[in-house]
């Protein structure tokens, strides 16, 4: 018999691509759909399931939600409503959104007050290649930003070698599908089709959660300049850090050495594109020096590897199942 | 001195080409811009235009707006509440809506039910190939809709052969400017990228402008069905027509001889592509048949031919300019 | 233990979607990978299997390849210098060029002098839903192009009520994968961005398939005229179709009859979309009736349902494994 | 009478594109196209330009072209060897290849050995807004690289305000049509479509070419690091710069002083778009300051302002007319 799963705001790009990751789960079956309103069927919001999974997505009541894992696949400040009562229900919970991810400190500066400060420090940040042990122990998981999760997989291995007297500059460029499915100017296609501008330079949230990051990893402060793109394109993003290093080395050594043993990441001597990884939970980094200055370029799916199979991938851990379990593999090429 | 023109809806996507059209036209300039709220700058909404030209766009009056010609680019229904008052005021008006283009009997079983149902009648259809004369003297020129300019201008022709037994098939497939600036879930970039769909088949209110159209200028009636698509580019639209002929004949030669006198009407051999039109005020049409069928494709800017530059030489006529005058001809490419 | 496939052609766009589909499918593994020239690696023309799938592509001998099934992924031509050779040593093929395709009348006026017109005759065409018996025992299977398979799949349910005294027109929409993986004037990015055209109007070559194939079914003769068009989408490609019936009658009952048991064609009551349909191998299916005049509308995924998802569900018929085995149903969404 | 101008590689897209601007020039006409094979039409090649500019391309012999100006639209290589015949014949040259836009040192070690030193020495860069009165008498002006005119124009307005001990890093993204006409791998529509890359990174020959001249603009020598990409738009540019101060200031005020006087270089106070540029000559910058680390952002049509609308600039400052004729400024919006 499987595990199961609900899933709550399975309307939404991130719903839609857990329901996609759990339809061919070995382990975990959907238990349920839920969204705010409910009332609506999955199969009439997105044809493509049609024959395939077809469900009622049912009004959330988080006192009454059922699974061994609930997967909140909610807007930020709408999490932290609700998280805490599953938790209480003694319910394991992955949160997509940003509510669990920040110290209470940098989360109250850069996003709104919180209203479940006390789970927020019991979170683990669910990157599974640098906090494996704790994810499997975890009640609630806050599972990453998509650009902190290209940023830190990147950086992390050179965290040793970083001259922190130094700026890192990252320059990263999203798919639109990473702006949600609510339109907007901002991803009306007219102003996306044949255009790429930067969004929130140097302002974006997602900036204060890669440094935080990575001073936690590294133990000490980073100055850390972010500026994100969107560009034509629906899913995937790059992920490209600028930085200097305290001595020359070989990148790609470095890289190596610290992934040996995950399949997920992988180390590229040619410089990596989105669409090799597009469709998969694969990180691809590649890394090239010229003496003591770095340039790490990292490719995901926004929406898998940052997001929904990354979300999978943690649940795996938490339910003692093998990390690996439906998460996919076959890019979207060509 | 030039003369001058008011464009009211001056921010809709229609609008702005109308503004970009008129910033290079040689003897009409911008009087005014005006839109439903007012309040905004051009140059604001619309940054390209910064340096350029930078104006105010005002709250609409009928009452009181001014110039030699006024450009109503405002949405269905709304261009009949105040294009009589500007008649009335003895203002001469060149209306892009669908308001002014149907007998008041299609108009009411295909749109709603008309206010102006006096002017509709004096009003023109501004297909310039084909109403030049008609257009010179009008007060009130209905603008054409972008499938109608190339779908009439392609198949008119061809209505001395065609064999009145058979349906007309239209299959057209259209950019997204042509939706409209308005954000919706068909507009949304991840609705449209890698994507194609119909969108009320056989039911588009097109279908009965290019059907009116096409029986007042064969004097007969025609049986017509059309498809429009949305596809993944900004501008531009390929109009797909399929029909029968009462005997075979060569297109390309009925299509020269009736286009003859007309710079703007390009017969080509080869099959025509939207980018050789984009940006300009060409329609390319080709044609091919085998036997008795035939087949006839026409590609248009949806923006300007399809709206903006149609409706500025339809100003050109009606203020006894050269037709020509301010139309484009650079194609986007390459 | 799993049964084996060669695929031969295996860096091109359709080779290397049989090897997304054998890495994943549970009872046939790759045995080899075969190409003109041989040297290369999979994963190195295509970073996206590196980690995942790695092998040589070894230079094609029809003499010595082995396996329960091979795959032919070769230009039109080509395949028939081999495919005999295969046959003759007893091994199973699937073709998925036009070489087998067409009676040898057409397929030598169509293409060329056909050098194997022996096995020509014995190939079955590899519509698992029409032909699924000859399917099972042939030893060559003719894969279907994709426009054929689209075009068949949506008319053939209305044979019997279609009136042939008149025409069928066929208006077709193609992502570029379909012309392959060469490098052309016709497939340069800057041709295909922002544009659309047709392509051998009334000429190409799929168009005898798809006529010769609906005349084996119906019985009778029909007049077919087939138009595609390159859209900027990379897969999926729609095909309408437009025809009269001898009756008025509700088309989605007629499809929903005829592809009952079908559960990969799927019919829907609101207009097809291709996206919902890329990477997988469902044909969705939309219709529409004005009196006796009929709309049909075929999405599928130009390279699987097309191309490699078909030519694995003939191999799993070929093999008496469950047909479905391996083929894909999630899509590319959102 | 108007002036004449030779266009030399006219097929190619910054032949096109100047084709296209001198269509409209006010002052300058084309004398003639001129190609290496010739025997082609240019309305042939572009359909877009059928009834708008029709005119064979000559075979180009360097000994008899004429023409008040001589646009190079050649290969780098290929200029150098007739730049020096044209000059000893008294013609003046814009050149838009990278043969003259180097020292004599860097172009070796980038490029190869150079064959015409002597005319490389007299060589104007042609950025008309830092080198304007040296072009006005030159005969022979070195059109900058697409990447460089971004990034030198956006940078050279900080350099008296550099930390020179840190790096400048560089990332930039480019549309697909500055990769040219010729058909490759890295051109096909399915390698480019949803995908981004970097390609050259930290090795791409414009990096010299941008080094070179912030450091004669600036007499000192800097530190930098170039980093492009491909992106899926046709033409458009982003050329992202990210530096250190030696202390803090107000981005906007240094561009808006250092820029007061020219219409083409437009100042953002919001980050700028490729799309509000694409078609137009102009130059749009942006930039942002967090304590001592700048981010700058500049965005141009790299066929225009790229290549083609400054040969224009360049000519008409070298031809003694107004800079700004027939300089294009309505942008491809919406």
């Amino acid at each position: 018999m499987k595990l199961t799963a609900a899933i709550v705001g399975a309307s939404g790009f991130t719903g839609v691509e857990l329901v996609k990751l759990l339809v061919n789960h070995p382990k975990i079956e959907i238990g349920g759909l839920y969204g705010s309103d409910g009332g609506e069927r999955i199969e009439e919001l997105y044809p493509a399931f049609r024959g395939l999974f077809e469900a009622s997505i049912h009004p959330f009541d988080p006192e009454r939600v059922e699974g061994d894992i609930i997967f909140l696949a909610l807007p930020h400040s709408r999490s932290m409503e609700v998280a805490g009562k599953l938790l209480d229900r003694g319910l394991r919970v992955v949160d997509l959104s940003a509510d669990y991810r920040l110290s209470l400190e940098h989360y109250e500066a850069f996003y709104t007050r919180h209203l479940d400060p006390g789970h927020l420090q019991e979170a683990v940040y669910g990157l599974p290649e640098l906090w494996r042990e704790k994810i499997e122990v975890a009640p609630l998981v806050a599972n990453p930003g998509c650009y902190p999760t290209a940023a830190i997989l990147s950086l992390a291995p050179f965290l040793p070698y970083i001259d922190r007297s130094m700026p890192i500059f990252i320059d990263a460029k999203s798919g639109v599908s990473g702006a949600g499915k609510r339109c907007s100017a901002k991803t009306h296609f007219c102003t996306i089709d044949e255009n790429i501008f930067p969004y929130n330079p140097l302002r974006h949230r997602h900036s204060i959660e890669i440094k935080e990051q990575l001073e936690i990893l590294g133990k000490e402060p980073i100055e850390l300049h972010f500026v994100p793109h969107l560009i034509p394109i629906n899913r995937g993003m790059l992920v490209n850090s600028f930085l200097s290093l305290t001595h020359p080395l070989d990148p790609i050594e470095v890289l190596q050495e610290f992934y040996a043993q995950e399949p997920f990441v992988r180390i590229a001597r040619e410089p990596v594109d989105v669409k090799s990884v597009a469709g998969t939970h694969f990180c691809d980094i590649f890394a090239m020096a010229q003496g003591k200055r770095l340039f790490v370029s990292a490719a995901i799916d926004n929406l898998l590897r940052g997001a929904a199979s990354q979300a999978v991938a943690n649940a795996n851990l938490m339910l003692s199942l093998e990390e690996d379990l439906g998460l996919p593999k076959l890019a979207y090429i060509p």
